[in-house]
């Protein structure tokens, strides 16, 4: 079955603790964690997005290492989850890269813990069925407001059980992507 | 409204990749990420299980500096998930405090990618409005077989799109606590 779901890892712009647009460093362990879910959810890429050219080549360096490198032999399952990871400059990039693989028109997807009126995930999911999704995920504290006047349509956030909502990107990713195409168990 | 769910982090007994039993380390990602989940979600406690000294002293120095010293200040909201946190030497000590905390007999729910005729996590949510849990999520390869012969409930794996399942523990954690306890979006 073709992958109708790709998720973007953004770097830049996200804000920080203090809202102010800033680039947030690539981590391994986001790389790590973002593809084996992608993976497992049956999503077709991970873009890390980052304009910074030295965290693209630090980003390149560790994909090399577990897909080609010792690691490839050392553990498969983790080439095999990292060989969906492309890197990309900017979202725009992105969204025509996937486009470009899907062979039709994508919908980037916003996400965010302080989004109003989003669309919900029961909503977002038959939505797949006519035209696969771009999952844009923020690091740091969260896509920059810019990319929410884009016109591009945002998820309802995540609710927990009261009103703290602050979980890591990691966890929300995995918790969209089953929501999203996630089976019955 | 009283939680009904918590979660234990067994690093012993726990297999590595080779199927060998194992005492996995304590990171302190683990730690920071399952916090934020379990807070999100509303879990009662967060039990880090290890027999080793030296990681019991070291989780508890983590948890000190972002409970109480430099860390509170600096991020609050991570300090609130870290008080969920609990050092604990083994899964039975686990399930007593839980047990003491919900002052009721409560209900260990095994989970594992490699679970055969498991507990549907709708049933384990409705069975939660009768009796409350304990998440028992394992690192490394997974939980040691042991386990899966005390008589314990084992939760059916998730399922992604195919026959690839290499979960981190932390997307796991967070998509089984937002199947049992989470609200429709």
């Amino acid at each position: 079955m073709k992958p109708r779901v790709a998720l973007a890892l953004v770097h830049y712009p996200v804000v920080d603790r203090n809202r102010r647009v800033v680039t947030s460093a690539v981590t391994n362990l986001d790389l790590h964690d973002l593809a084996r879910t992608a993976r497992t959810y049956g999503a077709g890429r991970l873009f890390l997005v980052t304009p910074e050219e030295s965290q693209q080549r630090l980003a390149e360096r560790i994909l090399r290492h577990w897909r080609v490198g010792f690691g490839a032999a050392y553990n498969p399952d983790r080439a095999e989850a990292l060989r969906l990871v492309e890197v990309a400059a900017d979202l725009e990039s992105a969204i025509a890269r996937w486009q470009d693989l899907c062979c039709s028109p994508i919908q980037p997807l916003l996400t965010g813990a302080r989004v109003k009126n989003g669309l919900s995930l029961a909503a977002a999911r038959r939505r797949l069925e006519n035209r696969p999704a771009l999952l844009v995920l923020g690091t740091g504290w969260g896509l920059a407001p810019a990319l929410f006047e884009r016109g591009w349509p945002a998820l309802e956030p995540l609710q927990g059980s009261g009103d703290y909502n602050h979980l890591p990107v990691r966890a929300a990713a995995a918790i969209i992507l089953d929501r999203l195409c996630g089976r019955d168990v």
